[in-house]
């Protein structure tokens, strides 16, 4: 019988309070209010401003990618990045079922299937060798593309996903989908700052996609951004987020079906403020977790979960390993009656309704973290 | 010939500038600072908080709608909108070609079909007259539902567009649809605080969408409301625009496919203090109109676009006829070159690359209307 008392007083020492500890709250230390006065003194609050544009320079290059588009939300930011590997209506896409519902969503806003692929048990993402073993059992390639050989529909892409900002096994992820031609769209929404060999999560892929909500490492309120390694497919995603407006003196002609994803100016301004304090906040949530890892060595029964090897973790939300499904359900109560929140991962895609018959290779570890996850406090500690 | 030198002399003392003159932009002059500050001091900077339950209480009540709820924009406030009255793939939609983008965006999202039916002279919006008249010969009822006989699909909605402010005859159009037993969606996009015989636009049909864009009458940065007479209506739409999460203390369960289109409270931040200096703006608005149409009186060749009868208009963005194509392209070209932001009216629907094959009824008064109108600056003046 593992000592929640003990866990308990260690978080609110942790956080130095008695009082009740949120699970991942922002932190505005930096020029927040400054920025957003700039805004409504000049009164550029909309989709167009400067701290638009600085926030995508500063963002593509703090993540070393060639071109990064601002969007109005992560989930947002992922399906203008699904539609523009060329995801369409009725085809199916590998992914997670240990995610949070936007990557499937925005799948779904397309009118694309996920299938769902076990994760690893040392990353607690997309697993190589169960998208591997899945695609030689269930897919054909015709044409240059892939096939499900059960459904018939095309196979487009892959969307793996850093889950609480551990990066996946992603360089081995580019080799299977370069061999059954799939497009890689990493779901970054949870990793900012995380790099995986030293190379920032989301710039793996042909797009990746990152998330400035108000309980992530850094927000903007709300809001995404899309990560680029082709400058062309860059401006065409700003095209298609700012409702493909041809640019003219006084004309308002528009080329395409677009969206109004723009993220007003407003927000990035908070942006802006907060990527500066980026860093800092790293720093300081790698420490909290050290923290946590050394204090929960010495707890029978709660494994920590570290940094996959060779990763450096952004640290989003922190999580503990319990024993069992009865363990992080007592864990939960516990915590959540005294003082800290806490809270499991989320419930599986393939347990909602909108998801529960799509195709799934059996997720043994995916289930087997679904019963043990708990996430614990993770906010900045300044 | 006009004396086009006189207008920009006219417009640059309206405003009491002799510099740039822009079409319409926002005004801060309450609050705002002191909401936004507020934000940062408490950290609630996203998509919960005391401004966003605010702005939806304080605009339910400002348009007399049962309740509204924000979203991030006024197209995905629409798309919701239209998603909520039962509008499906495939469907098609009685609209105006001469409306915003957004509007038929809006129903390509879901995959249904605009159908474009031409405007009133007296209104510039959807015409009762015509929409009728085009029903009577191309529709017919089936098991309580409308279809267009030539293509087979269902109608099932009608989306008039309050134009720049000015309220249709929406009226004869609720009678309209009720006998076709269509849903009525209006994109009250551009009028806030527009009233059609003292009733607030955007709350005669079923639903009503309004945008807080940068160059509204109020803006959010971005963003947009949807009004509700139903409530239970508008509670399902605050679920589905909030990822359809399912309240629990820390499950996170998601019972259908839900959208990411929260406005954060740093935005309805702004919102709030707009929204307290609403009806002073409208009031600067119309003042502008007035002094507009008295000048344009001496002027011959232009006429000056006044609120319909039994409306009261909001004066969004203010309005002149040319005589002719070649007379607003001259207007065009003088005013932008010499200090005045003018535009003419959007590019019709029917001649984008993605709705030129879109069934329409001629549009005989939207093409009279199209080489003709032109925006002229309507910023708030105080």
């Amino acid at each position: 019988m593992v000592n929640l008392a003990k866990v308990v007083d260690f978080i609110h020492e942790l956080y130095g309070t008695k009082d009740f500890v949120p699970l991942s709250v922002p932190k505005f230390v930096g020029n927040e209010k400054k920025y957003l006065e700039d805004c409504i003194d000049t009164t550029f609050v909309s989709s167009v401003g400067k701290f638009v544009d600085r926030f995508e320079e500063k963002m593509a290059e703090y993540a070393g990618a060639k071109k990064a588009v601002v969007c109005v939300s992560g989930t947002n930011a992922l399906h203008i990045s699904l539609m523009l590997c060329g995801v369409e209506r009725n085809d199916e896409v590998l992914t997670q079922a240990l995610t949070f519902v936007a990557t499937c969503n925005a799948l779904s806003y397309i009118g694309a299937y996920p299938v769902f692929i076990d994760v690893d048990k040392s990353t607690m993402g997309l697993s190589p060798d169960s998208m591997k073993e899945w695609l030689r059992k269930n897919s054909v390639i015709r044409n240059g593309e892939c096939y499900n050989k059960n459904t018939g529909r095309r196979v487009k892409a892959c969307v793996p996903m850093h889950t609480f900002g551990h990066p996946v096994r992603i360089d081995e992820l580019v080799q299977v989908c370069a061999e059954y031609h799939l497009e890689l769209v990493e779901d970054a929404a949870e990793s900012i700052g995380s790099k995986y060999k030293g190379q920032h999560a989301g710039t793996f892929g042909k797009v990746g996609a990152i998330s400035f909500n108000g309980n992530k490492t850094i927000t903007t309120g709300g809001g995404g951004m899309i990560l680029f390694q082709d400058e062309e497919l860059g401006k065409l995603a700003k095209h298609i987020t700012t409702q493909a407006k041809v640019p003219h003196r006084w004309e308002f002609v528009h080329d395409q079906i677009g969206y109004n994803y723009r993220m007003p100016n407003i927000n990035a301004a908070i942006g802006c403020a907060q990527l500066e304090c980026l860093d800092e906040f790293i720093k300081s949530k790698r420490k909290i977790a050290k923290e946590y890892a050394d204090f929960f060595k010495k707890v029978d029964g709660i494994d920590f979960f570290e940094e996959p090897e060779g990763c450096f973790s952004n640290y989003w939300l922190n999580v503990v390993i319990l024993k069992d499904k009865s363990a992080q359900l007592e864990f939960l109560e516990y915590t959540n009656d005294n003082g800290v929140m806490t809270r499991p991962i989320w419930e599986l895609m393939t347990r909602l309704p909108m998801f529960k018959n799509c195709e799934n290779d059996g997720l043994r570890n995916t289930i087997w973290f679904a019963d043990r996850v708990v996430n614990i406090p993770s906010s900045v500690r300044l």
